[in-house]
C-alpha cells in the first residue's frame, strides 16, 4: 500500500460537508429533511449569463485560454471593484481562478512563510486555518463576540495576540458564519493594525454583494490599505454560480503574478467559456442579483422571526450574507442535549432540521460559553423554512418538558 | 511593498506560454504566424458533450457537486479505463479534478515527502520538475534517445540513477514532446524496477487516446502496478476539451480519498455541468474521438513528409500524440544558429513558424549534443502546415548557402 506524505496530517477539511452527507443519507432512508446546513443556493444561475456562456461554448471557446484569464474578464472585475471600492486596480492587478475558494491557498503560498503568525477568524471558514498549518504556517485565531444585534471582532484580544511573527491577517468581511460586518470604527482600527504590524491582508469578500441595506464597504477602501490586500472575488453568491467555479485573486501586481504563476502550474487556466457568463454577469446589469437578493431578504426575515418564537434561542437580523448564527446556550440547556454533535443529530432524526454548529467553523476557543448553531438559509425555500422550524420548535418546547431540570444546568465546552 | 514567499523561488512554469505570447505579439504586429508552439487544439468539442453540458447548465447542475466529483462520472471513467486497462477501480478510486494538470501537483503532495528523490522524464512536461522541486523533493532526471523509427527511455541509466532515497517514479508513456512510446520489453523492465524499488507511479496518460494505429498499453495493465500507481486521465485531448478543464486521479482509495480531501481545500469541486459534459463523452461512442484522431492524421501525416524535406531536419512518424520532436542539429549548423533561442526566434521573425525546443522541456542534461525542437499540429491546419514547413525549408536552403561553412562546425548546448 502506497504510503501518503506526512504533510496530509497537517490538512484540515469542511466537516460540514459531513453534515451534508449526514442529511442525504437521512432523506435517502425516506425522511423529510430541511436543508439548512450548507451554503450552496437553490437558485437558478441568470439567464444572461447562462446564455453567454452557451454562446462562447458554441463559439468555440472550448481551447485553453491566458492562464491568468481572458482580458475582458480581468478588466471587468478590477473596474466591478473599482466602483465599490474606490481602488485603482487594473487587469493586470486580476488573477482569474476556478472559484473564489482557490484564492486562500495561493495567497498563503504566495505570500505566507513557514513559521509565520497568521491571524484569523475563529468562528470562521475552516479552510483558512487548514490552508495556514498545512503550509507550514502558525494559525492565531482571534474570535467574534455578540452584542446587540450583530456580532463584532474581539479587537483587544486579537491585538493581544499579536507577536512578532505575525505577518498575515485574514479578514472575512461580511462573515460566514455569523453574518458579522465591521462598523466604520472596527475597520479603522484593523487599517491601523495592519499598519503598525505591517501585516498582509487577505480580504475574503465572497459575500459583499449579498446585502439587504445599506452598501459593503471592503478595508481595501482605507487609505493605505490597497497594496498589502489580495481581495477574494466571488461570482458563486452574487450570481448564484457556486457550480460553476470562477473567482478572481485581486491584489498588487507582482502578487497577481506570483499568484499566476502558481495557476501555470495547478491548473493551467480557469473554464475558458465559463469566464464569459461571468463577464455578462459583471456587464449585463444588478438585475439578476437584485432578483436573488430579494428571494433571500424574503427568506432570511421569515427564518429570523421563526427562530425567536423559539424558546432559548435568539438571533438578530444580519444585513449581510445569507447566514444566521442564533445563540442557543439555553435551548441546548432545556434539551438536556449539552453537547453540539448530540444537538445536531437528535435534531436531524427527529425533525429533519439540517444544521451546522460552531464546531464546523474551527476549533471551539479556550472560555467559550455561549453556543451557536449556524443557519443557512440559500439552499431552501419560505414554505420549507416555515415547516423546519415549526418542527424546530416543537421539539424544543416537548424536550423542555421533559427535563425541566435541565434549564439550569450549564453547558461544558465539546470538544 | 508585499514581499512574497521564498518558495516561489523554487517554483517552475512553462516557458512554452513565453513562445506562445511571443507568437501572439508578431501576429499583432500584423505578421503571418504558423503556430506549431502550443499543445492547444483547433478543433471543436463533439456537438453531444456541449449538448449534454447545455442541459445539464439549463438543468439546474449550477450548484456545489460533491467534492471528488458526480458519482456517474467517477463510475463511467473507472469503467472507461478497466475496459483499455484491464484493471479493477471502481467509483472510489476516482477524484475528479478541473483538468488533467492538477493531478500533477496533487499526486506530488499527497505522496511525496520533502527530500524524496523522483524520477521525471526530461525531456518532458515541465511541471514535473516545477511541482516536485517546490514541494521540496529532489527532481532526478531520466532522459529518451533516438533510435531507429522511436525515441526510447535510457533505462540503464535510469537505473543508474537510482538511490536509497528513490520514492516516485513519473513515466509519460504516450509521451510530450518526443511522441514515444514503450515497447512491451520497456514497459516490463520498469514494471520490473518498480517493483524492485518499491516505486509509487504517476502515469500521465494525457494522450492515451489519440493514437493512430494499434492500441496503447498502460503500466498499470502490468502485474502489480495497480496499487502502485495514479492515474492522470484526461478529457481534453481526447474529447478536444482543452478549455473545458476536466480530467481525474485515478487509484487506490486511500489516495483518491487523500486528493479529495486535497480538493476541499483547493477548489471544493469542479464545475458541475461540465461534468456531464465529460459524461457524455464517455458514454456516447467513440465517433468523436474518432474524427478528431482523423484530422489529426492527415496533419500529422502532412507534417512529417513536409519536415523530412527540410535539409538538416530528421523526423520519424509517432504512433500516437500530436507532437513531433525533429532533429535539427544539422539544419542549425547549416544556418549558423548554434543556439536554440536564437533559432526559435529567426525563425519566428523571418518566416512566422512559432515551434518550442528542447528548452522548453527541462533543464538540458550534461554532454546532450543532439538539437531537438517540438512542433505541435494540433491547433494548425493542414493548409499552413503546407505554407509554414515551405517558408522553414526555405529559410533553411537560404541560410545554407550564406554560412556555407557553419556546416562543419558543432553546436554547443544552450544554457
Amino acid at each position: 500500500m502506497m504510503e501518503t506524505a506526512a504533510r496530509l496530517k497537517r490538512l484540515g477539511t469542511e466537516t460540514a460537508f459531513a453534515v451534508s452527507a449526514e442529511a442525504n443519507a437521512f432523506r435517502d432512508a425516506g425522511n423529510r429533511v430541511y436543508p439548512f446546513h450548507l451554503g450552496d443556493m437553490n437558485l437558478p444561475t441568470p439567464e444572461n449569463i447562462m446564455e453567454a456562456a452557451i454562446r462562447a461554448m458554441k463559439g468555440g471557446k472550448t481551447g485553453y485560454c491566458p492562464t491568468m484569464g481572458i482580458p475582458e474578464l480581468r478588466g471587468a472585475i478590477a473596474e466591478d471593484i473599482n466602483r465599490s471600492h474606490g481602488t485603482h486596480y487594473k487587469m493586470e492587478n486580476v488573477a482569474i481562478q476556478p472559484g473564489g475558494k482557490p484564492v486562500i491557498g495561493k495567497f498563503i503560498l504566495a505570500l505566507m512563510e513557514p513559521g509565520d503568525e497568521v491571524l484569523y477568524p475563529n468562528p470562521g471558514y475552516p479552510i483558512y486555518e487548514s490552508q495556514i498549518e498545512f503550509n507550514g504556517g502558525v494559525a492565531v485565531p482571534y474570535s467574534y463576540r455578540e452584542g446587540d444585534g450583530d456580532f463584532a471582532i474581539d479587537l483587544d484580544a486579537l491585538e493581544r495576540s499579536i507577536t512578532a511573527r505575525t505577518r498575515i491577517l485574514i479578514l472575512n468581511d461580511l462573515h460566514n458564519p455569523t453574518g458579522a460586518e465591521a462598523s466604520p470604527r472596527e475597520r479603522e482600527r484593523i487599517a491601523e493594525i495592519a499598519r503598525e504590524h505591517d501585516l498582509k491582508l487577505l480580504l475574503d469578500e465572497a459575500y459583499f454583494d449579498i446585502r439587504y441595506e445599506g452598501r459593503s464597504v471592503s478595508l481595501a477602501s482605507l487609505e493605505g490599505m490597497e497594496e498589502r490586500s489580495v481581495i477574494l472575488f466571488a461570482f458563486s453568491k452574487r450570481f448564484a454560480m457556486t457550480g460553476w467555479r470562477i473567482g478572481a485573486a485581486v491584489g498588487p501586481k507582482h502578487v497577481a503574478d506570483a499568484i499566476g504563476k502558481l495557476n501555470v502550474n495547478d491548473e493551467s487556466c480557469s473554464n475558458h467559456f465559463v469566464q464569459y457568463g461571468a463577464l455578462e454577469g459583471l456587464r449585463g446589469g444588478p438585475g439578476g442579483t437584485q432578483r436573488i437578493v430579494e428571494e433571500l431578504r424574503r427568506r432570511r426575515d421569515r427564518c429570523v422571526e421563526r427562530l425567536n418564537e423559539i424558546p432559548g434561542v435568539r438571533c438578530f437580523t444580519p444585513k449581510a450574507t445569507f447566514y444566521l448564527f442564533p445563540n442557543v446556550t439555553e435551548a441546548m440547556e432545556r434539551t438536556g442535549l449539552l453537547e453540539y454533535e448530540d444537538f445536531r443529530r437528535t435534531l436531524l432524526r427527529e425533525t429533519g432540521v439540517s444544521f451546522c454548529t460552531r464546531l464546523h467553523f474551527g476549533r471551539p476557543l479556550p472560555g467559550e460559553k455561549e453556543r451557536y448553531i449556524r443557519f443557512a438559509y440559500s439552499g431552501i425555500e419560505l414554505a420549507d423554512i416555515e415547516d423546519g422550524l415549526h418542527r424546530f420548535k416543537e421539539f424544543i418546547v416537548r424536550r423542555s418538558s421533559r427535563s425541566p431540570k435541565s434549564v439550569s444546568s450549564r453547558a461544558t465546552a465539546s470538544p
